[in-house]
């Protein structure tokens, strides 16, 4: 493959923090170097990198050396600034590429991106006035969620709505913001397919894991899922059609609900994705070097499993168990170098061996 | 334990290669910067590290600012000057001990510290003068090979004797460096142990590996090894033996031939091991972290192995192999980022995964 980056280049990396800190470890295995931009102070990432440019998204001075010293650009988080963006793909390549960064930048695109594929997902209705709401209730009906259209994360910029009554204090939360009401699916347990594409075009996937969330952040992925195999053979074939859709080129995390109608797709994220976290100790390539060698134009590596894994975030106070932690048999402590446990701040995650697969 | 650094610790590491490198990575999951300390610039630890200092091991100043930036020192290689340990040791500890480092260092001080434990090695001889290999090969008989006392490995600082006529020239060609006359073993095949021994004292071994070396160079090393039950606990209870009577701290090679007459110890090595490369892709706790787990007051981990693995290492051309090697089932890269492929330059390994173990 004639765009194949040879060991030596460097990938430079949007965002610094732990899924940036675990690309750079990935990147440095295939002999590349990383060059980290971020905003904040030192980041996690930085640990582990090569360069670290600690500047602002709207910096373009830095952003365009940034992108000079490196030769593709790949990031951490979704939700980059379209400025930025055009500053680093006048001068670097971007992958995965800018449509999909722009259709998962905003729910109401996304959805409609999936539904204009065949895909099922939530009922949904764009909300900006409290009218918008009342009708949008009327049409969906309570329980709902109503969440921001951008920027949302972790449970952050969401409102649930028991009943009809709850529209003015959810419209009130979003604070002005454009906002999408999401219909509550019935749905049995939660799945995610880790996807990767390759500059060729080829798609691998990963097991399917199954999530369980704790206050609207992941708490637990369990390979492997409770899926049968035609709804295994659905999750990953949709995940694929995604993939090939935007022209993809990295790894994607794509969130399933499992409900009697079939698979919804709850959203998904163009990027290293917390529920993929599980690879690092189940696959003999991992979500994050599947995606270095997306982005670098390599083959893709073999995901298939070769254990039964749980992993479990470590947040906040969760840290305090790591002594204890440690001692266990089976158990890969993977932590972030974060040095303050806040409520809600990931530190790092376990992944437990629960089985080897002969 | 009182001793256990907690994440967020720097984690000082004596030279800059691969081992470094791969110690790094290690450290960083558990929470823990590095600082390497290298005279080379741009050092393949470097690209994976928080600090790095450029400097010799005879600067004093640069030893002790990077003393006093550390928590502990630990280190890669076991060549290092004394003066250097000195300098380091009076600011903080280095882990393993000095007494593993002295042993390890001079191949007459660690027979003489072996056959002392009641282990077996091969006839060996101190050798300065040309008299003395005369005398020494009249006891210990030829073949047999000459090796430098100090400095000397893959196969470097070493001359083989096929007849006494070869005396003369073996001699030359240590350039008047100390040498010790090793007797060959007829030995069927060598395998290697990599022990561990945490600040507790306790100890922990991974499965025996079975290496094969061309060119003096390791090649492959294979998991499970050709031993049988009662050779394999031999293998480990001599590994613990040493690692005991040394109160050593950190994970440790030990060479072994096996022959008709038992197990022979070859060498050790005070530090993460090429053989012990395969850890990574079969255990849930590899050699690094384990390393960086026990110089840091850590419960050793897990080291029980949940799948069978053949390491090759890829030296010199070896590295133009990598694009075919990317597209292998189960195969896992670990490039170690070096610019030049040089012969017998080791570029990286390959972990091949051959069976899970359920």
């Amino acid at each position: 493959m004639t765009d194949m980056l040879s060991p030596g280049a460097t990938i430079g990396i949007l965002g610094g923090g732990q899924l940036g800190r675990m690309l750079s470890v990935a990147a440095s295995r295939l002999g590349f170097r990383t060059h980290i931009y971020e905003p904040s102070a030192n980041p996690p990432a930085g640990h582990v990198a090569d360069q670290v440019t600690t500047a602002a998204y709207d910096d373009l001075t830095a952003l365009r050396a940034f992108a000079a010293s490196v030769d593709v650009v790949t990031y951490e988080f979704e939700n980059i600034p379209a400025e930025a963006l055009d500053a680093l793909d006048a001068i670097r390549p971007i992958r995965p590429n800018r449509r999909a960064l722009a259709v998962s930048q905003d729910r109401i695109l996304e959805k409609d991106f999936l539904t204009g594929l065949g895909l099922t997902v939530a009922p949904y209705a764009a909300v900006q006035t409290l009218d918008d709401l009342h009708a949008a209730i009327t049409r969906i009906g309570t329980p709902a969620i109503l969440k921001t259209t951008r920027l949302g994360y972790d449970g952050k910029g969401q409102a649930r709505l028991r009943s009809p009554e709850d529209a003015t204090t959810a419209h009130a939360s979003m604070m002005g913001a454009p906002s999408v009401l999401e219909g509550f699916i019935d749905f049995s347990h939660e799945v995610s397919v880790i996807a990767a594409r390759g500059l060729d075009g080829s798609v691998a996937c990963y097991d399917p894991g199954e999530n369980v969330h704790k206050d609207g952040i992941l708490s637990t992925t369990t390979v492997p899922s409770r899926l049968s195999p035609s709804q295994r053979t659905d999750a990953v074939l949709l995940a694929a059609r995604i993939l090939n859709a935007l022209d993809y080129v990295g790894v994607m995390g794509v969130e399933l609900f499992v409900t009697r109608q079939g698979l919804i797709v709850n959203e998904i994220a163009p990027r290293v994705h917390n529920s993929g976290h599980w690879t690092q100790n189940g696959c003999a390539v991992d979500q994050f070097e599947q995606h270095i060698r997306a982005v670098a134009g390599w083959p893709l590596g073999d995901g298939s499993r070769h254990a039964d894994v749980v992993m479990e975030n470590l947040i906040g106070d969760d840290v305090l168990r790591v002594p204890a932690i440690a001692r266990e048999r089976n158990a890969a402590l993977h932590l972030y170098g974060k040095a303050e446990a806040r409520p809600g701040r990931k530190m790092g995650h376990v992944n437990r061996i629960t089985r080897g697969i002969a």
